[in-house]
C-alpha cells in the first residue's frame, strides 16, 4: 500500500513508520520534509503535497498541535493555534485530499482522550479533538469513490507518559503497540466514520 | 435570576425567552439588540456586552450558525463561518464572560445532534458542535468562583422540522417543551461540564 504519513518524526508517528514501512511504501511528510514537505496549517502546502505524490492509498496524520495552558490565560489567538493546526490541518488533509487520492483510499486522523476526559489546562486541545472526532463521523458519509476516514483517539501513550508527567496523573498510558495497531486497523479495515479510542 | 439570553429571536431562543421571562429577569442580546447588542463573532462586541450588564447570574446562548452544504463544495472559508460563529462565538462567551459574571453563574451553550449523528451536508455543523461539546466538558474543570458551563444538544426541534424537511428525514423532532426544559435544568441545577442531549 502506498501511504503518506504526516508527522513521522513524532512520538506516535515514528512508531507508525517503523511498523508500516516493513510491509508498505510509506512516504514521510512533514515541515522538515523527510520525503515530502508539508505544513498542514497551509492549504497551499497540502495541495502541493498531494500534487507531488501520485497513487496514494492511505493518508495518516499524526501531526498537529494545540496550545496547552490554563483556560483563563488562553487568548483567542492561543485557541486559533490549535484550530489552524490540529483541527483545520487535519480537516483540510481530507477536504483537499479527496480530490487527489486513489479510489478506496483511507484517511486516518489523530485526536486524543482529552476530547472526552479533559484535564486542567486542556481546553484548547479538547476543543480541537472534539471537532475532529465529529468531523470524521460526518465526512465519512460524503467521501466519494469509496474513500474512508477514521480517527485514532489515544490516551497518553507510554513513550510520552514521562514527558507529560503529572498532567495525566492517574491515566493508564497506552502501550505503543496498541496505538500503532489502531492505525493499522484503520488503513486495512473496511470501516469508516469511526473514532477508535485507545483507552 | 438575572439571565442574558443570546439569540432570543431564534426558534429555540424565542421559546426559552417565553418560559424564562415569567420567573426571571431575561436580557435579550442579539445583533439587532432587543435589550443589548452583541455580535458573538466579535470579541470586542462580547466584551462590551458584558461591560454593559452587571450582576449576570446565567448566560444562555441559542445563537450561532455554520454553513450547511456538501462536503466537497465547502471551502476553507465556508468552514470558518461556523468556526467564528457557533464555535468561537460560544467559546468566547465563556472565556470572556468568566471575568464579568457573578460568582456561581452558569453558562449554557447550544450544539446539536449532528455532532454525533451527522447527515449529508452537515460536516461544517458537526465540526463546530463536536468542538463546543468537548470545550464545555473541559472548561467546566477550570471556571473560577463556582461558575458552571453546560451544553444543550438537541435533535431537530418540532418548530423547525418543517423548515429542514428531508434533511432530518427519520429523526424524531424534539418537543419544544423538552428542549426548553434542558436550558432550565442547566441554569437551575448544580451540575457542570454536561452535554444535555435532547434526543
Amino acid at each position: 500500500m502506498k501511504i503518506v504519513l504526516i508527522g513521522a518524526s513524532g512520538t506516535i508517528g515514528g512508531r507508525i513508520y517503523e511498523t508500516l514501512s516493513k510491509k508498505h511504501e510509506v512516504i514521510r511528510a512533514s515541515r522538515k520534509g523527510e520525503d515530502v514537505e508539508v505544513d498542514i496549517t497551509s492549504t497551499d502546502s497540502i495541495e502541493q503535497m498531494y500534487r507531488s505524490v501520485a497513487g496514494i492509498e492511505a493518508v495518516i496524520c499524526a501531526a498537529g498541535g494545540a496550545k496547552f495552558g490554563p483556560f483563563n490565560d488562553l487568548s483567542e489567538e492561543d485557541l486559533y493555534i490549535g484550530i489552524r493546526s490540529k483541527m483545520m490541518g487535519q480537516v483540510n488533509l481530507v477536504r483537499i485530499g479527496q480530490n487527489y487520492v486513489n479510489d478506496g483510499a483511507s484517511f486516518t486522523l489523530t485526536t486524543g482522550i482529552l476530547a472526552e476526559e479533559p484535564v486542567v489546562g486542556s481546553v484548547g486541545l479538547a476543543l480541537v479533538n472534539g471537532a475532529v472526532n465529529s468531523f470524521a463521523i460526518a465526512a465519512a458519509l460524503e467521501l466519494p469513490r469509496g474513500m474512508r476516514v477514521n480517527v485514532v483517539c489515544p490516551t497518553v501513550v507510554e513513550d510520552s507518559a514521562e514527558t507529560y508527567g503529572d498532567i495525566f496523573a492517574g491515566f493508564d498510558p497506552a502501550p505503543m503497540g496498541r496505538v500503532v495497531n489502531a492505525y493499522v486497523r484503520s488503513i486495512t479495515g473496511r470501516f469508516t466514520g469511526r473514532v477508535i479510542c485507545v483507552y
